[in-house]
């Protein structure tokens, strides 16, 4: 931001969002001065509703989304299909998956992938307490619904020599041109994995 | 945002967030997660910033400047001239003119400009409060640094008609086009007016 701030006060509140990702102090200051057009009620809502997250948050024992309880909402529900269990990085897969309303398994969050870069090791990853949640038994398929990155394979990898012997089944999403997409753009590794794993036309796309 | 939110003070906190002007429900969710994995200080840090702010700040009684106190550190400053006084829209403009370094006078914060499409009248800004300290004397020069739009010139006009008989000399800040840019990609009325506002050639630029 250029110039300096009129006032202290709205200095730290611009410091303060300037701090989140993606926020410059530009956007910053923006953001705080919208917030000070706002009633009181408004803007201590905001303040509120941030330090009651961070303080009530829990995060589900069994699958280790968030959760407002012990177990969540998903995983303590009785109509999902507790023999599946879908692999994935964070919270945002999960509502992502869920938004498809495709799948009635439980989940297990990682939160992230195998990232040496970054100084990720499976240590920091949910990957024990997946394989103990393999080993109590019950679950026939796990699904490893990861980035297509280079981390998010590692990481497949990994899990994968991790269950192997287990006796469960192991699958990947499935990889290929997006719909929507035009053949023509899209890039050749995609297309190339979309022909090897071409699956029977059944009338439905 | 697609998908049910796992937790319901997840999704007070994303709600809270998604009000803030140009930020949709994806991006909120990003920002509350990041938050999640701050420690609380910092968490709490962000929180009381704002309500700190909302609660405490003011706004400065000669210029209408956000302040920590009742008279701001521009108008309290003795070596800033106070015969000058530039007219702007906003706390952002005060700070993109400070940055510049080229102004030693003192400031007047509308608040905004006349716009009728969005209910803003000239009642709504402080433009009687700019009549009452040209009025009171002292004041000989009021530059208009308001925005080149149909909005910017019809509320300088209105500062015009308002401050014309008082006596004090009344100006705006010199538009044409901007350096670093190329003459084929400026529009025409800018290049027009940059034309007939020509300056006389002073070795520097």
């Amino acid at each position: 931001m250029n110039g300096q701030f009129p006032s202290v006060l709205l200095e730290k509140a611009v410091g303060e969002f300037a701090k989140l990702p993606g926020v410059g102090r530009k956007t910053a200051l923006r953001l705080v001065l919208h917030l000070l057009r706002q009633d009181t009620t408004t803007v201590e809502a905001l303040g509120h509703a941030i330090v009651t997250l961070k303080r009530e948050v829990k995060y589900c024992k069994v699958c280790h989304n968030i959760s407002d309880t012990e177990v969540c909402r998903i995983c303590a529900n009785p109509n999902r299909d507790r023999t599946i269990v879908c692999v994935v990085e964070n919270i945002q897969d999960v509502m992502a998956v869920e938004a498809t309303q495709q799948f009635t398994g439980l989940y297990h969050v990682l939160g992230g992938v195998i990232s040496p870069m970054d100084g990720i090791g499976p240590g920091d990853l949910q990957i024990d307490s997946l394989v103990e949640r393999v080993n109590a038994g019950g679950i026939e398929e796990v699904i490893l619904a990861l980035s297509t990155t280079m981390e998010g394979d590692t990481t497949g990898f990994y899990i994968y020599r991790k269950l192997e012997h287990l006796g469960v089944k192991l699958s990947v999403i499935a990889r290929g041109v997006s719909i929507g997409d035009e053949l023509e753009y899209t890039d050749e590794v995609t297309l190339g994995r979309s022909i090897v794993n071409r699956t029977p036309f059944s009338g439905t796309m």
